[in-house]
């Protein structure tokens, strides 16, 4: 397989614009905008079938379903929040100060969380974006998440990062609310967290209302394996991979047509053993399994597709690590399937999709920051600069800006 | 005046979501995407009033631009250069390693940079967004800019950036043709730079599509002083903020009512013999001058707005700019006058304003860069955390998760 091939197939996932759904959303967008609770009671009952009373999740109610979950889990969710708590704080942005320049990072005010629901529960998800915004020492979290018959192991891991302001209700509507306020959901200054395909126009359409932090598509891995590699951990990585949902799809590259054929066959001896065989038997049909022919080439795929995942499992990994220029997260090696990023490794597992890996980078600590510069020249360096300044303002014809500029020079 | 008064001023101010330009604008853009050049050519001609031949402008003629300008303006032009390639090298993020985690950075491959044109020309535009680019290591830089009656300015301030690849084509339909690529012009990875409302309104409908800086509305300053400031030149100060368009506007707060009113008095006398009277009368109607009774109500109001520039020209300035945790860009004392930030001091007058300084922050080389964690974890630090990983895989019911880490432990 060569680059254009690969070309070819992701010519083919390439999203339209989606402006048909967007008009869609525009509607629901404006209605919040000016019925705020009232609207966003309608299209709960429209799209979520109930009636809701209130929006806001008790707090002694994240409080009951912490109690209520088993001490092993409990336990394994503290865990993991303190192992992103250390990553995201190593990875934080720090202040710069030469003295006539600052450049200065400063945790955002107000926050919304968006949290999927609906169909499953994902606690993982919860830690994933709420611990990234407590390092960065946001004022107020704001969480929207859908409710679900049992939304207890998603409340559990709220009060477990601290969250107090919870709200049950999802779709564009709970976007369009954080982004406008309504008289229960307060505005915040950015929205972040994956959401369904409704979600994520609701996000790109508010896009400079408030601050969004990227726009995720279906879950997506590239694995490059040698001859040696363990079979059947790098089945299970493809499996975990396709478990997500019948979008996600995996890409088996190796030098070795022999190992992927193994891999296959034995794909073919355990799927139907999985508990969620019917999604994997959907979602593989998306894989592409292939031999590269080169290291170059294998580079000019993975830069090219920048893809949400790669799992490097080859003797050479370190070299070719080096050389990846575009992904959302790399893993390496043997000890870091995929699925240890999914919950506990550090890093966020929220990242992009879809070739914007090529452009954007996975939900961190430092997406809750925002900077300015500080500029306090001295008399000196304004003196050597002032005249160019001058210069190009009268050539622009900025008289005032001449003016503000020759004033100080006197 | 208080904090209550002020958030009623920007509440006027709130842009609607602007979904009814946004429709229009939809329309441009899939027609650019579907009929590429040819729709371009349409809308040129529509719009902009000319019907081009091609859109590319020969290298040479930025060459020829370039020898054509007098050599105190090259001079001028290529020191700012220097100044701003310092300045953004300082700013410019470092790759961490802790031998488990690596953070890496690198440059995006292809970027687009709108350059406003049309009614005015600002070879300073060119520099404040091409040089962070260059400074980043991007591979290509791809310009695009109405005609002007003129456009040798920024013709020559591009060569002087190095850039070749320059289109004269502007409005939605070059964002549009940036997004998607035409058979003239390339698709990129992130588009950046200010334009008019319907340039705003195409990158707020293609985030996602591809990467976008920021939205930018008319400039704005806030000015704190003290009893002792020369009066002159903040009125130089303010005059410069109101000449860049009707919409600009300045607030200019005090302790002292007196100095307000010695300044309002100095700008009555000066007004007239300003080149550009007639934009800045219409601008300064959009001017507040307040007393403010407290510096805590000071800083309340600040990081409220968030203004674009922040201008302290006060005894108390270094304590106070500490405690601005939102602006655009804060400019301490008598010698960092705004225009001085506008042309040469380094960081980019590419700033947010209307309030988005809350959530984003200055365009600068960090914004042409993209970045991915690369988790590479040993036996020890993977027996550590498989364990909480696969408890909390086993509540999310996804078993090739469980499995994936499972097998690697045994």
């Amino acid at each position: 397989m060569d680059a254009l091939e690969f070309r070819e197939i992701f010519q083919d996932r390439t999203e339209t614009a989606g402006f048909e759904g967007m008009r869609g959303v525009m509607e629901i967008i404006e209605d919040v905008r000016r019925d705020k609770d009232a609207a966003l009671r309608s299209y709960t009952e429209k799209f979520d079938g109930r009636a809701p009373g209130t929006f806001r999740v008790p707090p002694e109610k994240l409080k009951a379903s912490y109690d209520a979950l088993p001490e092993d889990r409990r336990r394994a969710l503290e865990k993991i929040r303190g192992r992103i708590e250390d990553y995201q704080r190593m990875i934080r942005y720090e202040d710069r100060d030469d003295g006539e320049f600052k450049y200065v990072y400063h945790p955002l005010e107000k926050v919304g969380v968006y949290v999927p629901g609906g169909t499953a529960l994902y606690p993982s998800s919860v830690l994933m974006t709420v611990v990234p915004a407590m390092v960065a020492g946001v004022d107020e979290i704001h969480v929207v998440t859908p409710t679900f018959e049992d939304s207890n192991i998603t409340f559990a891991a709220l009060h477990i990062c601290g969250v107090e302001n919870v709200y049950t209700v999802g779709g564009a509507q709970a976007v369009a609310a954080l982004a406008f306020g309504t008289e229960s959901i307060p505005k915040v200054d950015k929205i972040v967290g994956p959401g369904n395909y409704y979600v994520a126009l609701a996000k790109r359409l508010l896009f400079g209302e408030v601050g969004i932090d990227m726009i995720a598509g279906p879950s997506e891995i590239l694995i490059y394996v040698d001859e040696d590699v363990n079979v059947e951990a790098v089945v299970y990585d493809i499996f975990a991979q396709s478990e997500h949902d019948k979008n996600a799809r995996t890409f088996l590259l190796s030098e070795d047509q022999e190992i992927i054929d193994r891999i296959e066959d034995r794909m073919r001896d355990l799927i139907d053993r999985q508990p969620r065989a019917e999604i994997i038997k959907q979602s593989i049909d998306n894989n592409h399994y292939a031999v590269v022919d080169s290291r170059q080439s294998l580079l000019a795929l993975v830069n090219h597709i920048a893809p949400e995942h790669v799992s490097v499992q080859h003797r050479d990994a370190d070299m070719i690590i080096r050389n990846i220029k575009y992904a959302g997260a790399v893993f390496e090696g043997y000890y870091s399937p995929e699925a240890i990023g999914d919950y506990a490794a550090g890093p966020s597992h929220v990242l992009p999709t879809d070739r914007t890996g090529r452009f954007s980078h996975g939900l961190n600590v430092n997406d809750f920051l925002t900077s300015h510069a500080v500029i306090s020249l001295t008399e000196d360096t304004f003196g050597d600069i002032a005249e160019s300044a001058m210069t190009v303002a009268e050539q622009e014809q900025l008289d005032a800006h001449y003016q503000s500029l020759k004033i100080r020079t006197e």
